[in-house]
């Protein structure tokens, strides 16, 4: 019989999140019932906001509990299946959680495409991809020559947000956590300018890089950044609220910037929440433009590759602190 | 020679405003130049907002400054002429500011019928009614059947907001600050319910009061209110930022509520602020709307009235404490 490793949640983080906070179990592979199929993971995709999943009831996830596996969304190859429409050897992407084999129900995987790299379906074709894709061009409706800035623009979903808005004819400008990681933006990337948001002279940085002001600003983390940004924002502003990384790795959020409501008022600012699953019946869609654009060369899917599910706390930990650049995936077998 | 009395800006308030901030003096009345008009100034209207601009660069009103005619809107008659389409008994609507008597630039002012009650054209068909309407009805987007949420909901604007959503068909709850004002609301103004923000019981009144949630909170305090409004919103909710009350009258503005943005993402929520400036081109036809459901009988203009040019300082006081209901209207001659 397979053994199946897994991650639990040993304990709910007090403050910042840590690795001891996730445990290494190996159990017995489960076996499928009617409906179900046993999917072998082959890649995890790991984002910061799964970290608002363990903060309880603040977040759209429901509340956590310990003893589980950790939840998240995995790609892999179904072993065993008692589906219709599933065989053998499909590959498929669903919410696999952390471990090496899963039973899920038929209606909650996805059948993707084999001869494309399994990774692809958890970064540009999977959640990252389509949030940046919807997100921005739904939600913040950009117009070419328009000024768009991102924040966590080296992230699972900024990098591809940066490079979409620069497809649409957009200039961009990326915030981001360190200098390394603003030269990939302007570099590989081709942002036309780059911030790091640690950096003491942020705000006149920031100020500097997007000259007459902002048009949309993509929002991944609230806090300091939302705060800075409000204050670049241009008459008629859109801001796209995606994510809240600032405020994820921590059990006593930040109040909202200042400035709000006034600056909204006085520049009449849009500022939406969205979530990508809003946008699911257009899904196929919008794979089908990112993969043009990808095949065209007009956009790059980054990805940090972490080596082994033994591995998964570590890497999330890191990349809660920014260590990631582009969708940070957990290769697993 | 006729004289004109003014109340000038003796100081910028440091916290909140005070009487002794203005002054009363008595000059020559002005003479008009070429293409100007001499208004003899009939009543004028106090709103919250003129708070912000005496905060400086934080307002859209431009910086503030000393020594210099209280700025504010009037109806007047005209009683000299040297504009073309502008003749002398002519009432008109303008940027008349805190005095008797006041010169104003032909483009500068605004004809309106004489055989409505000129305090109207400061309240229902002035910058209040219009601002109701528009942010309601055009950045709101209410749906029959849906509950409406407003604030300051005995003010100039909310009290107007509240009952032209009652005319679309929505329920309608209202935030003011006195159970006295809760009464005039539910009563006089048929709205389905209020809640009194300064309860200590207040968050707990507004989730009774507020049933299944809100989905459109039209915003005229931020502040607190904001804060427990957010936490009402229902999925797809609209947020229509139209003012800060809470936060104009003090040098120190709080800093935004807690959840921005991470509950705007969860629950999808657009929060968008405006302008009622941005719709100059549709006034008329919002104008003539407002005076048919006025004439139905389906919304009543609420006028506090103070009496007299002198009292103007103390009523702009009172109004930042909440003593007003309805459009605060000082009657100058």
């Amino acid at each position: 019989m397979p053994t199946n490793r897994q991650i639990l949640i040993r304990s709910l983080p007090k403050g910042a999140l840590a690795v001891d906070d996730y445990e290494v179990v190996t159990t017995d592979a489960p076996a499928p019932g009617e409906g179900e199929v046993l999917v072998r993971t082959i890649a995890l995709t790991i984002g910061a906001g799964q970290r608002a999943g363990l903060q309880g009831s603040a977040s759209y996830a429901g509340a956590p509990t310990t003893g589980v596996v950790m939840g998240g969304t995995g790609v892999g190859r179904v072993e065993v299946s008692n589906v219709d429409g599933i065989a053998v050897g499909d590959v498929v992407v669903g919410p696999t959680g952390w471990q090496e084999r899963s039973v899920l129900k038929g209606r909650a995987v996805q059948r993707v495409d084999p001869d494309v790299d399994p990774v692809l379906h958890l970064s540009l074709f999977g959640t990252n991809g389509l949030t940046a894709y919807f997100g921005l061009l739904e939600v913040g409706q950009p117009e070419p020559g328009e000024t768009v800035l991102v924040s966590a623009a080296s992230g699972s979903v900024g990098h591809l947000v940066g490079q979409i808005a620069k497809v649409r004819g957009c200039r961009v400008v990326g915030v981001t956590g360190s200098d390394a990681k603003c030269e990939v933006l302007t570099g590989r990337l081709r942002f036309d300018a780059a911030v790091n948001h640690r950096s003491e002279t942020f705000r006149d940085d920031l100020k500097a890089a997007t000259g007459d002001g902002v048009d949309v600003y993509f929002d991944n983390t609230g806090g300091d950044i939302l705060g800075a940004a409000l204050r670049r924002m241009r008459p008629h502003g859109r801001i796209v609220c995606c994510g809240v990384v600032s405020q994820y790795d921590t059990d006593d959020p930040q109040p909202g910037p200042r400035g709000i409501p006034g600056l909204l008022v006085n520049n009449r600012v849009r500022m939406e929440g969205f979530l990508v699953f809003d946008f699911a019946d257009r899904y196929d869609d919008a794979r089908r433009q990112l993969r043009a654009w990808l095949d065209a060369g007009e956009l790059e899917s980054v990805h940090d590759v972490v080596d082994g599910l033994e591995n998964a706390p570590s890497a999330f930990v890191d990349l809660l602190a920014g260590g990631n650049v582009g969708t940070r995936i957990v290769e697993v077998g």
